[in-house]
């Protein structure tokens, strides 16, 4: 039992988990209040529909609530996507997160990979336009791209929407990680909506509940979100995470006062580095990907602190660690311990 | 957006809910007590292994981790089961659960139906094994029967086991209501346990906490239990349902009590339906299958009252109605408005 993925804070004896990129503000106050006083009624089945949640969602991102589905988790809803349009032929891109490959496996499809190239520092380029065509049924890609960071330019963006249109190719668009990107009404694919396009988002990573699962995505056609809809078990998503989904929405200033902190600590980490002379790609996102030839995540291990080794990304090898943006005390750990580490 | 199983308590004005089979005895309270005192820990990724509530799962059961995935209720689990082994030709009876039939839909497989007999009361006759053969890839039946309330007799049921052993037919025996039965450990398929059989559990029904969505599958086979992990996402099952789970496996009294006011109250019930000539079947579980020409669901809701109308069951029509045996004070409330409706 080897978690591939970050996070695994139950098989060691962690202090300060870097490998998960989870807002470092905590879950809000107002959801934590909302959870601890909605026990007594999580003995009812959930709202199978999350009709509230959903309204609320509709009302937030402007969206009509038939077009929105919310899951047990932003993964749960990469699996009920690809289960419910069973795609033969997808694009993904590497290094990127493994479950697109996984899901796509599950249902036998022939998956052709867009490599983002570490000589061009792993941005999305026209490139990826020489595989879109009418023989491809999904693509996926996630923006910022998981772990690089990076997201994909507002250009390259309408040209990929507009291909997948014309071509009938079903772009599932990864923004989980976009709320953690400053001006990122700018850079959405909700910009470029259309039928063929959705978007997945997640509440676990900017509010702060990874234990909770709880994500939703929009959908340009709503007929194929009743079909994701019907993908899958009734009750997907739990009343604790339909109940703090909805008083995440209630929340005004932590999403600003998240974007400052993200914005000002990546600066401090990324300018860390460079001191430090180690290798970084400048990222978009709420976490940093290096390369260094040091088994930094064996040595930092040593000191209670877990980053993530990146060699089981597809385009990557364990030169890679992903570092998630903490608070600027844990950063402050994570740099000095760094410092001591190549220092000897 | 029509919920075609019982407790949607959302879309009308309820009172009480006699259409979720849930345990009247409420979440216990050391479950509620666990997950008050560890909101503050819900920010991290659950364990994708479930590793402290498998080994309790382990001691409880008797079998060993490997042979137990836990999921985000057990419906998670039946579909993850029919998405993993992919089934050509699947046998279910009629009627029952209709999860099993959708799932199975999902991966396109040809289904054929045994069909329990209404003048037969419904119970599991030998009829069963003129279908079991070679070329039968799963079945699936459920002990007590979901809405029937009939156990498989331990004679048939033995019988099941070998016949799908020496067939190569996976047995998935789902006993998410066994837990509400009498001298459950007599007509529980763990007592002729082999490679081929998967017995579902859930925490949802017994402990009174469908809202946190939590079950449970015992493999005869830990290939076949390791093949299902691997099937949909990572991180299905929530850090509240794990917690609630482990602190739920630690409370001794709570079934027995439980297993005593389903007796006497389901005794009660059914008492009262034959002074009422209203026609039953015979129940081993938590909730009655009742026959009646009036349509007793729309009258009793304009009394707040919600029961399950069984007309979507496959081989029942609109005549049929499912209750849930709840508290004395609830029953009571149940019965004198049904004396009333019955008698003008």
């Amino acid at each position: 039992m080897l978690n591939k993925h970050g996070g695994d804070i139950y098989r060691k004896d962690i202090i300060y988990d870097f490998s998960a990129n989870i807002n470092p503000l905590g879950m809000p106050e107002n959801v934590k209040n909302a959870l601890t006083n909605s026990i007594d009624m999580w003995d009812k089945y959930p709202d199978p529909y999350c009709r509230e949640l959903t309204r609320k969602l509709s009302e937030e991102v402007g969206i009509s609530p038939e077009n929105i589905i919310c899951g047990n988790g932003a993964a749960d809803l990469i699996y009920r996507i690809i289960y419910s349009f069973n795609p033969r032929n997808a694009v993904i891109c590497t290094p990127s997160f493994s479950e697109y490959e996984k899901a796509l496996n599950e249902v036998g499809s022939k998956i052709i990979t867009y490599n983002l190239r570490e000589e061009n520092d792993f941005i999305f380029e026209e490139k990826i336009f020489d595989i879109l065509n009418k023989n491809v049924d999904i693509l996926i890609l996630a923006s910022p791209n998981n772990p690089t960071g990076k997201i994909i330019s507002p250009e390259i963006l309408e040209r990929i929407c507009r291909k997948c249109s014309e071509n009938n190719i079903i772009f599932l668009c990864d923004e989980c990680f976009m709320d953690f990107v400053k001006e990122s009404g700018k850079f959405t694919a909700r910009n470029f909506l259309n039928e063929n396009i959705i978007i997945l988002k997640a509440f676990t990573k900017i509010y702060s509940m990874a234990g909770l699962r709880l994500g939703y995505a929009i959908f340009g056609d709503s007929e194929k979100a009743g079909s994701v809809m019907n993908a899958g078990q009734f009750w997907s998503v739990s009343m604790p995470a339909q109940i703090a989904g909805i008083a995440a929405l209630e929340e005004d200033d932590y999403v600003k006062n998240t974007l400052e902190i993200i914005e000002k600590e990546r600066n401090f980490l990324q300018n860390e580095f460079m001191k430090l002379n180690i290798n970084f790609y400048s990222s978009d996102a709420n976490f940093i990907l290096l390369k260094c030839n040091l088994p930094l995540d064996d040595l930092i291990l040593k000191e209670k602190i877990l980053i993530r080794n990146c060699g089981n990304f597809k385009g990557l090898n364990h030169h890679f660690f992903r570092i998630a943006v903490r608070s600027h005390e844990e950063n402050t750990v994570l740099i000095s311990t760094l410092r001591r580490i190549l220092n000897g």
